[in-house]
């Protein structure tokens, strides 16, 4: 892979097993990293602050909000959710792949402001699947996850705003696919460093 | 590989390695295969008719012409090339995804007629190399040699009509790039086969 700096936004149904692929990915590769998000959600067991997200309080939260350094922000399930703009741009001007793995009203606020950001659609194989992996987690009331399925009906109205379309049917082909979207990204007339001095040499 | 049929339009100076790159891509895919072009050239040592290309006479090419059979024709060092149509549309109809390698003002005839053909420019790692692989060919004379090296330079103002540049630095990543192309462009959202059904679900 080249050291084309890439910013990779996936998103697509809540339990389409968006979490699992891109660990995957990122386990594979170590030129494609993770974003941390901010959030105001309380951590689940295993997770670590700083890794799978920056937990803030709210007053801390306002604040990310009021000194602009959020790439996004929404409220989802009665918490927050943002992205933190430095450590983006920063990975990205380094040749990294900064993947968002973000919902998708928060996807939509990135790629109004970061155009040729790449919006991948991550599909679950089936929706059952979805409900199934949902109450599985077993983190969840009955409320919301009644809550994310009727929102994961919803976001698949928008797939058409989405550039790519990847199905999980299983972890290693979803994989290999965002791997063959970003290898071939990188390799778009656009983004080819020094192209244009080659092309007048 | 899934079943979206694709055209790839694949340009570029000649002596750049498409033909042995194109080679092992397909050699290795039994999902994407070449189109075979008509043409008017005598054939080389070792080339098939109806396999490399299809040899026909000056008034045989006519007649394609005249019947409306060709996707795009051009006079290229004296001898004429075309693309047949009909093979081109049924392989595609079939899934398959069909390679063409064509000389540029062939490739842009193509991009006209057909918008969402894939144009591919793949890039000499240098001229230089350019030169000696046209020199080790042996088919051609030296007034050949500087028509084709000048055609080359002047090919690479055009690199901005195309929408992937594949260097090859090797025929395997060459290939490995070329093959990302293809599974990405099938992933793109507006040729995922049914996704509209999906989504209305």
């Amino acid at each position: 892979m080249n050291k084309t700096g890439l910013l990779l936004v996936v998103s697509g149904p809540s339990g389409a097993g968006k979490s699992t692929v891109l660990r995957h990915l990122i386990d594979h590769h170590s030129n494609i990293m993770f974003s941390v998000s901010a959030t105001t959600r309380p951590p689940r067991p295993q997770e670590e602050h700083g890794v799978h997200y920056r937990f803030v309080s709210e007053e801390e939260f306002s604040e990310l909000i009021m000194n602009d350094e959020l790439l996004e922000y929404v409220n989802y399930a009665g918490n927050r959710y943002g992205t933190l703009k430095k450590p983006v741009f920063d990975s990205i001007k380094a040749g990294k792949v900064v993947v968002l793995d973000i919902e998708e009203r928060g996807a939509f606020q990135i790629k109004s402001g970061i155009s040729d950001c790449i919006m991948i659609y991550l599909a679950p194989s089936d929706m059952q699947e979805v409900e199934k992996r949902l109450r599985m987690r077993g983190t969840e009331n009955e409320e919301h996850i009644a809550q994310r399925l009727s929102l994961a009906y919803a976001q698949r109205e928008h797939i058409y705003s989405y550039d790519y379309y990847v199905c999980n049917d299983s972890i290693e082909e979803a994989s290999r696919k965002l791997l063959c979207i970003i290898e071939a990204e990188q390799c778009k007339i656009a983004r080819v460093p020094n192209i244009k001095e080659e092309a007048n040499a």
